[in-house]
């Protein structure tokens, strides 16, 4: 490709659909100069990946997490930072987890990684027969059948689906409820094939709902050679090994800091992602990115003198991933508070170039009309009726109006949950973009009220 | 994150636009499900980076590319499968780019590549003190100043432009006519900052028109050093060494084949990419992923039965990095040729997930009725008044609407024209949904006209 077109950043900005509402011209014309030259970010994503890593809810990591969060925001100026407290879960991998598959043509090592919660087998590892199954009502429906054997969920994404969201959603169960299914019908274990479209030897985690028996993601690779070896030898062993337990909860925290409203200070606008990631790789996508983007989107706010009308704030919550502890809790604050919350917006869904926000009202078209302001960063679109993320979701209850942040989705599970969720996958523009697609819409709710 | 609520594939094909026009919803559940599953498009680009890799016009790679096209079409089964030759310059890189800045403190190794067209240097190269500039007016403005020295073009891209394709074209001057002017004023040769906003140290090619003096591209690394070290010794000397050459025109080909019209076969809607690429990398997204997308849409086309009323031929456009020359033999068969060309739909943007289109019809909103289907593969605008692309742009003259496919742009320029754009870069799916794009695009030209 040679050469385009010189169009101006007017132009540029809002691709096509419509002059921006004059009277924020300058606000997007600021936050975009700025945020886009420096990458702030991506700065802090660095911080958080590098210095801390993977941080799952009560490691040492998490607590590190919630002490730079506290620091972050101190440091970055916002008012009221403090620490809403919860309980959290304890579950530590430990150095154990293997598998591998024996038949008489010898033995195959799968690649795998215990699921989230599982508990952890004997030093020498369950020994069964596996039976194959696709489906969550399959194993179900073995009965007898599946006492005494590993039950392995084998079902893949569905590739015909665009949104690789709803591959996931479409193949969660297996993972969510399979391995308590397969306890349930007397299984001794449970794999599940990890719950990504992306066919590499890498597992992926991830939670498991009450499961009594050991239970382990394979890799995809894993998966079909298993898979294939089951085709040849029906009677072949599994050997699963997991060291991983259960500890006593944990004290932890979300962390919390805004700009406070100049007009109307109880009413209240959430921006917010999870501090807390899986132990592999190092939460950069999930959710590295929607903790930084909102840091940065608040940021922005106070460096170049946006002082909102309505109260601005910045939640990182704790233990997403493997309770909601902190969701919980602050949605229960929410609940007494004196302040009201009008609008939660969430970005977990990975730091990938904004398409558009999903929202709670079913008459999101009446947000139509800020499309051609909000759309400079481009997020081109509000798409009423969903939810905004599992973290603000609870805050629809109080009466907020929920967004979520929707990022191109195509590479966001090949690394979800697995060891390639690392810095590298993320490009520090289309972060920033998801950050001033955030700040934006903020500051239009802050101007307008919803 | 955690989970989704499931969605049918229909509301998820089309993230909430509308229905697709039921006419057409078999066609897309079946390209969907075909393209998705099989990925066909990143087959193809394995072949062609891997097996042939980059291919400069003139190349013995490009004479490969040729074959590998013509060879390929009739694989797939298209109609009509044949060559329109042209003749197409060969510049050929040398083995030798070496740029070193030199002053009281030492030596400073500076990465560098020859631009396309630069002619070389004797074997010890141009050795003289620098001047940076911002912008060619600024060189212009030299005078007398420039006489016996390196004129060194600095302006980086411009990180507040949200679409990559707006900086490259703000920053593009320098490069494409940067050289010849400092020529004009009597400069011995020229460096040019890479034209990306990747701050790292891989120097970017590309084409440079009509210099006379040599000239090569610096990594922005190196940019970034040259100008420091500019400021604490202005006096310092570059040495430039390059082995480039430019050798005789050689015959070469675009490559064309389709699925012959049913209907309306004298009508015809033009699909393409270009066949050459720069020497730097393989070609992966520039344009390795149009010309893929291109035989991967009619493929799936061809496969599935979808016989188009009109004829839907695919060109893969030779020499368009440097010369245009294929697209020029066309644009002259097409204005003889007894068919009606009615529209072209080029990709050059890369092999990102699809935005939108771009299209050349100022009332391009009286398309907007193909959106509820087009958008099933994320493509979910097209944009009046713009041009489809190089290659396709010639045939505007007679009569062709122009599209160009216009995918996430914030990758693009990190690769673009170097050793980084490779088949690692791309992503199967994101490749895919272009391609799916295109063949809907297409498919709805055939059947309804335009």
């Amino acid at each position: 490709m040679r050469i385009r077109p010189v169009c101006s950043l007017a132009v540029l900005l809002l691709t096509g659909i419509a002059a921006p509402n004059g009277k924020y011209t300058t606000f997007v014309e600021k936050i975009g100069d700025r945020g886009l030259n420096q990458l702030g970010a991506y700065d802090l994503l660095r911080e958080l990946t590098t210095k801390i890593g993977g941080r799952l809810s009560g490691s040492p990591q998490a607590a590190k997490a919630v002490e730079w969060g506290e620091k972050t925001m101190k440091r970055l100026g916002f008012d009221n930072v403090h620490l809403v407290p919860c309980m959290v879960p304890h579950w530590v991998r430990g150095s154990v987890e293997k598998c591998s598959a024996e038949d008489s043509d010898g033995t195959i090592q799968l690649a795998c990684c215990a699921l989230g919660g599982s508990v952890g087998t004997p030093a020498a590892g369950v020994t069964a027969p596996v039976i194959e199954v696709q489906s969550v009502e399959e194993a179900l429906k073995l009965g007898d059948k599946a006492k005494g054997k590993i039950i392995f969920f084998n079902r893949p994404f569905d590739a015909a689906l665009v949104n690789t969201f709803a591959q996931y959603g479409k193949a969660g169960d297996q993972r969510f409820v399979g391995p308590a299914t397969a306890a349930k019908v007397g299984a001794v274990a449970a794999l599940v094939r990890s719950l990504t479209g992306d066919p590499d030897n890498v597992p992926h985690t991830g939670v498991t709902e009450n499961s009594s028996i050991p239970c382990a993601a394979l890799s995809v690779v894993a998966a079909n050679a298993l898979s294939d070896a089951l085709k040849a030898h029906p009677e072949l062993t599994v050997n699963l090994k997991l060291s991983c337990e259960t500890l006593p909860d944990v004290p932890s925290a979300s962390v919390v800091g805004e700009l406070t409203g100049t007009e109307k200070p109880n009413e209240v606008i959430v921006m917010g992602g999870h501090l807390d990631s899986w132990d592999k790789g190092q939460g950069a996508h999930d959710d590295g990115a929607g903790v930084t983007q909102s840091l940065e989107a608040l940021h922005l706010l106070k460096e170049l003198g946006f002082r909102p009308k309505r109260t601005i704030r910045v939640v990182l919550f704790m233990n997403e991933e493997n309770g909601g502890r902190g969701a919980e809790a602050y949605a229960a604050y929410a609940k007494t508070a004196k302040e009201k919350h009008i609008a939660a917006i969430e970005s977990d869904s990975g730091g990938f170039a904004p398409r558009s926000f999903s929202c709670s009202l079913k008459d999101a078209g009446r947000l139509n009309k800020w499309l051609p302001t909000l759309s400079a960063f481009e997020a081109e679109k509000i798409t009423g009726g969903g939810g905004g993320g599992a973290d603000v979701d609870p805050l629809q209850a109080v009466g907020a109006v929920l967004f979520g942040l929707e990022p191109e989705s195509q590479r966001y599970f090949d690394y979800h949950h697995s060891d390639k969720d690392t810095l590298d996958k993320v490009n520090p523009r289309e972060l920033e973009l998801g950050s001033l697609s955030m700040a934006t819409l903020a500051w239009l709710i802050s101007e307008e009220g919803i």
